[in-house]
């Protein structure tokens, strides 16, 4: 089953079922995602009926798809905490400033509790006040969970997860060396993120979930190139279950609950970091990654930031080549303060 | 106007109206406190004909008010971000560890992104898995915005504060060390937080709101015993618009935000720490400043953390004594792992 959230001038957008191949859609018996979630036991029968009337064409009121027309899945969430699951990701970035990575990181996930009071639309522009904040993008899979409870094992975890999609974490690189040196984690330099437009059930995946983790190429691309496709079920050292369970450990968790894998990023074929897409390696799902490289490589950061124009897209596809949860396409707007 | 969220079984509660005094309540005319704040233009002429009615006796199905049979005014919300407004707390912390305060801290808020995706009520228990996690309590002070744009001026925020409350901010201080070392600021170390029985539009303080900053004792009980009660109108080195503004920098707040000013702590007479209760001075607001003046006095941190069956209580009253927001009263159980 995928669903989604049609914008239609209210705070929290009106669900959605959405056809397989992403071409048709129709209003679900639900109207709001988090209503559906809240009540998932009887909700998802209902919505499982809508999505079969729409996929055998017994749906009168069926109208095209347009992933332009969406908020994001959950427009605002309860709570989106943001693992950082592939460490090679973060040991690069470590490495970048010659710093070790604590032994620790490979056992106890680092997360962050994000903002989760309005996310962007999966087509909406990065609106930013100020180029030299650096923004960059950040090329994620979430999960959407429900209750779980203080405490959970990560087989717990595992059976309360509802919904997978894409992420863009937007981040302002160059707010962030000052924000956590202050010791108390990002807040300025994580403004709204964007999801997917559509929001998929575990088993509407098939053989790309497991349970535990999305296998699949996550591509993003920069400008119309392909900046980086990863696959998503290798190099992560830490799977959904346990993020989640890592969430819960000293309070429960609500229905609608985001938990998000952090940027997607794999080792090269030498253990080492990944080459960019040019040299025939998998790239990278956020700008910094690329920029370490540059700077172990030449000493220097020389790929730049986004700038105003800049449009990113994040997609995944399935084996026919088919997006399976459409497209995360944003430009980046630098706006007047109003 | 003062607002509660009756526990009624569902997800965000049964919004009521309450009298000045707590004394009594009724149904509000909106279902929920999100609802009302999500729609504040038509709602706040609502909710003040109900109170205006609740208050002369015309409302027919007025109830006594039970502050125990409450959610926190917001059972779960969108977000919930902790400034640490009163640096004198900070400092003090940090001397107890030898560190240096950064001059920084004095002109750029230090702001957390906590979990908001469920409360306390204010008289639920504290339930914990683990006497070591050195669970301890904060009180404070945090109000509840509008809709706030990107980039709003302080003066702008200002206007778009629509209730205060009190709020137990539960913190694990044994997991911080750990937790914040890894940089990405608080997660398991700040389990749900607890707010006080009744929300109260700024209209409604007279006095003790000035706009900017709430004038008041906040006093905390430890046990029966008085813990602390210093002033929050005193050594507030940022304000409430201020903290707003700095969260709203780089992204626009959904309406029902909460920005809290983190632990109130005042000066002593002196100029320096301030003195326990039982020695004239006004104490603290959490255990772990009490704790910092242990160690820079003797050398050794003395007074324990919370433990099983510790009771906190946290209130301001008027100046005739009357209860402005209810009572917070918790304690603390230690549970099973189910």
């Amino acid at each position: 089953m995928k669903l989604a959230s049609l914008r239609d001038g209210t705070r929290d957008g009106r669900l959605l079922v959405v056809s397989a191949d992403l071409s048709e859609a129709a209003l679900a018996p639900y109207v709001t995602l988090q209503a559906a979630l809240d009540n998932w036991e009887e909700a998802r029968p209902q919505l499982e009926m809508a999505a079969e009337a729409l996929a055998t064409g017994r749906m009168d009121d069926a109208f095209p798809f347009d992933a332009a027309a969406c908020e994001s899945p959950l427009p605002r969430a309860y709570q989106w905490a943001d693992g950082s699951a592939y460490v090679n990701h973060v040991e690069l970035v470590r490495r970048a400033r010659g710093a070790e990575l604590p032994e620790s990181f490979w056992t106890d996930p680092l997360m962050y509790q994000g903002g989760s009071d309005g996310f962007l639309g999966p087509r909406d522009s990065i609106d930013i006040f100020d180029r030299n904040w650096g923004t960059d993008f950040e090329a994620e899979v979430a999960v959407v969970t429900d209750d779980v409870p203080m405490g959970a094992s990560p087989e717990l975890a595992a059976e309360r997860i509802r919904l997978i999609m894409l992420v863009n974490d937007v981040s302002l690189r160059n707010l962030i060396p000052g924000e956590l040196a202050k010791g108390f984690g990002f807040f300025q330099s994580k403004p709204a993120s964007a999801f997917s437009p559509v929001a998929v059930t575990p088993d509407e995946l098939g053989g790309a979930w497991d349970g535990r983790k999305l296998f699949g190429e996550l591509r993003s691309s920069l400008n119309g190139a392909l900046f980086g496709c990863p696959q998503t079920g290798q190099d992560m050292t830490f799977d959904f279950p346990q993020l989640v369970a890592h969430a819960a450990r000293t309070r429960s968790l609500c229905s609608g609950t985001i938990i998000g894998s952090g940027t997607i990023s794999n080792r090269g074929e030498d253990g080492g970091p990944g080459k960019p897409v040019s040299e025939g390696g998998r790239g990278y799902s956020c700008i910094a990654e690329r920029r370490m490289l540059d700077k172990i490589e030449t000493g220097d950061f020389k790929t730049p930031f986004l700038k105003d124009g800049d449009t990113v897209r994040i997609e995944m596809l399935d084996d026919a080549g088919q997006s399976i949860f459409g497209a995360i396409e944003q430009t980046v707007a630098e706006v007047e303060r109003r």
